[in-house]
């Protein structure tokens, strides 16, 4: 089963895809950026546009979305939170379970610490995952933790249960894609 | 040309199209609910949809959307905001002009005072669409006079221009529809 992670926001979205299994694997990762130069409601068609074709491409069971909360500056908090109602949206319409989790549950549940910067997340979301180096950007580090978040999250039960699924064929890995 | 205001919401999303002209005309309100039992991910893709098949019946050339602003409850303002979001990418996706306008504009454009009520308003309504009675539920008549401070701020050269148009065969009113 694949959870697809998301960093909600309008001019940088981070996505990350990672693989359930004994030791979770990542398939794909990156950054969806929409052109600030353009109007809010064409931005966030693209960006409806986009998730939509990442959710048809790798087909998540759960998309798990970063939860808005407010910052100082509201506008910008607005626009973060309008894109992620297109993107809840769309996961919901396309069948998808939708989990939300705030970002100290995030860090949390990945560095250990609610207030770990985002150097500790990323240099733990390479340790989990196994991989030679951190993912890059930030953005895409921040969206497999979420991803990792809800795997962590899951009654012990199910993790079982999904250990010990026969494995699947693996495919190939889209980390860091220019999408 | 019809312009479809809209008075966003994730539990009542009042919507109003009223056709431009010499005399506005309304053509459809009503207003939009999703089941407060279901998670908001499922309501928000329920919203997608109605607003989907909104836009595809009525085509309308602007959508005019009131601008979200930030209550004491930040809960319900981000609520608001995703589906805000949602219905603002649904209208860019589908080709529309989108404008925002805040309650204020709203209200000073229908019924003179930025601090005018929701009876004054839904009054003012009545009397620049000349309904025989007033338009209901009140987020109906609220979604109608967004749709008529779009025609109201437009620019006075469009409005002349619209004026002169051919008139347009006459379509069916659907004003308090069931929908």
């Amino acid at each position: 089963m694949f959870v697809l992670g998301i960093d909600p926001g309008l001019s940088r979205c981070g996505y990350g895809c990672v693989e359930q299994g004994v030791r979770p694997r990542a398939v794909a990762a990156g950054v969806i950026t929409t052109d600030p130069g353009l109007e809010r409601p064409v931005r966030l068609a693209e960006l409806q546009s986009e998730v939509r074709g990442l959710i048809a491409e790798l087909r998540p069971g759960v998309v798990a979305v970063e939860r808005v909360l407010f910052q100082r500056n509201a506008s910008t908090a607005m626009a973060v939170g309008q894109a992620s109602g297109v993107i809840m949206a769309e996961a919901a319409a396309a069948g998808c379970e939708v989990a939300e989790y705030s970002p100290n549950e995030v860090k949390e549940s990945v560095a250990g610490a609610g207030g770990a910067g985002k150097d500790e997340v990323g240099t733990m979301v390479q340790a989990l995952l196994g991989l030679p180096r951190r993912l890059h950007p930030a953005d895409a580090a921040d969206a497999v933790a979420v991803a990792l978040c809800h795997l962590a999250r899951r009654p012990l039960a199910a993790r079982i249960a999904a250990a010990g699924d026969p494995a699947r064929p693996p495919r190939p890995s889209r980390l860091e894609s220019a999408r």
